[in-house]
């Protein structure tokens, strides 16, 4: 099990390699070729960043039984449960690290939201998979809050503005591998109160179905990542709020709200 | 006036600038500091690349009216115009460059249709500019082709693979400056016969309410990519054809078709 993050220290920009409170720094990537440096620092002394930047951004719409069943009931329709693993795209523009801020627009709704989800991050190039060998094509996993505008997913043909403003994105607040998605759990609380809490991998469709499907017609590649989707209905955020979400074994991303 | 592109010569990659039948290596990008090397090569020697791999890579899914009121015509349906300037995305996977292969996968259905579409390519961070100033941040223009699987489009609960499998988004063959989007053509030829030609700008929205628009919720970066969607009824292409796409000022954009 190795804890992967990506940092700056004066300027320069790393990834490293986290042992207990300490970060060393590491030549290459966690992707590629790559060796420690001498360089060691304190963890609370550097700025993390986000923990890759991929080229393609993979992020599921629907994969959760339940979160289907209440978004409909809110919306007085009947649940429409995927019925192929079709992913979707979020924007890199979009994406801030862990403790950096979710900036609300100001012409943003009320129903301005968290989505807590789990996320593959792809150590090898990966093209034709099998379900049964998928994971070996994951470096490791980290945390991503698909933060959502309610009101835009509604009125907008497409997901742009919703989900894909500026800051909308956040995903850290590193890399974990060697862990097994079958026993994990997803917390998400706001200013520290418990606001969600589901079993990560109870997905309508699971992480090898989806990139065994998705390889099929595209090749992911070393440091793209596929965001799973969220269970349970969100709730609202707002300006001042701190959100959690939690994964057993990753750890806490973190990221304060504030106003524009 | 200047052509841009992106090449390898001998396994090294390198922005260039072409003038005539040379292409002159360049230090540096055509989006920051650069300037000419003493390396110039024939055009003719040199593999043509992508000529921006943009961190963002958005696309206008919807744009002309013939488009829309063609489309809706086919599938029986009343056209529905978009009521707002919302961007959609494609993915970076999906993108290959000037005189390199569409591979059709195995599975595709018959309705397998080029777009031709006008691409800006942008020069400068763009954040919240007005529609009289957007332009400034376009670097210049490329050429695109939006290669759709009709059956996918139709069946799927997303785009990823109906627009987003391998080799399904060329782009090329390279990036001119100082045009005026007014004053373009696009004309769509399969085997060297015409299929479709319009008014590049005849757009719903125009490329300066994009970005604008865009640019109030989204920073776009420089290198990132805005397709502006296509005009007509687009209409079958297999292997073995051979799509044009030419756009007034910027060039030919051609790919060849080839099976899985």
């Amino acid at each position: 099990m190795t804890t992967w993050c990506r940092f700056d220290k004066d300027g320069k920009t790393s990834f490293g390699v986290i042992e207990g409170d300490t970060v060393t720094a590491v030549d290459g990537t966690p992707f590629g070729a790559h060796q420690k440096t001498a360089r060691s620092y304190p963890l609370k002394s550097v700025k993390l960043l986000i923990p890759t930047e991929p080229r393609t951004f993979y992020c599921v719409g629907v994969n959760y039984t339940d979160h289907v069943m209440k978004m409909a009931q809110k919306r007085g329709q009947e649940p429409k449960f995927p019925k192929r693993p079709d992913v979707g795209y979020r924007a890199n523009n979009a994406l801030i690290a862990h403790e950096e801020n979710i900036v609300k627009p100001a012409d943003a709704g009320e129903e301005f939201q968290y989505e807590g989800e789990l996320v593959a991050v792809f150590g090898k190039r990966c093209r034709n998979v099998s379900k049964e060998n998928a994971l070996d094509y994951v470096l490791g996993w980290t945390v991503g809050n698909d933060v959502s505008e309610r009101g835009w997913q509604a009125s907008d043909g497409t997901l742009w503005r919703a989900k894909n403003a500026d800051t909308f994105k956040p995903m850290g607040p590193w890399i974990v591998t060697g862990l097994d998605p079958n026993a994990m759990t997803t917390v998400i609380r706001v200013n520290g109160e418990e606001r969600d809490r589901f079993r990560t991998n109870g997905m309508i469709f699971d992480v090898p179905t989806y990139i065994s499907v998705v390889s099929k017609y595209c090749t992911i590649e070393p440091g793209d990542v596929m965001w799973m989707g969220t269970d349970g209905l969100p709730q609202n955020i707002k300006p001042g709020d701190s959100v959690e979400i939690e994964i057993t074994g990753i750890g806490v991303l973190r990221n304060k709200v504030i106003a524009a």
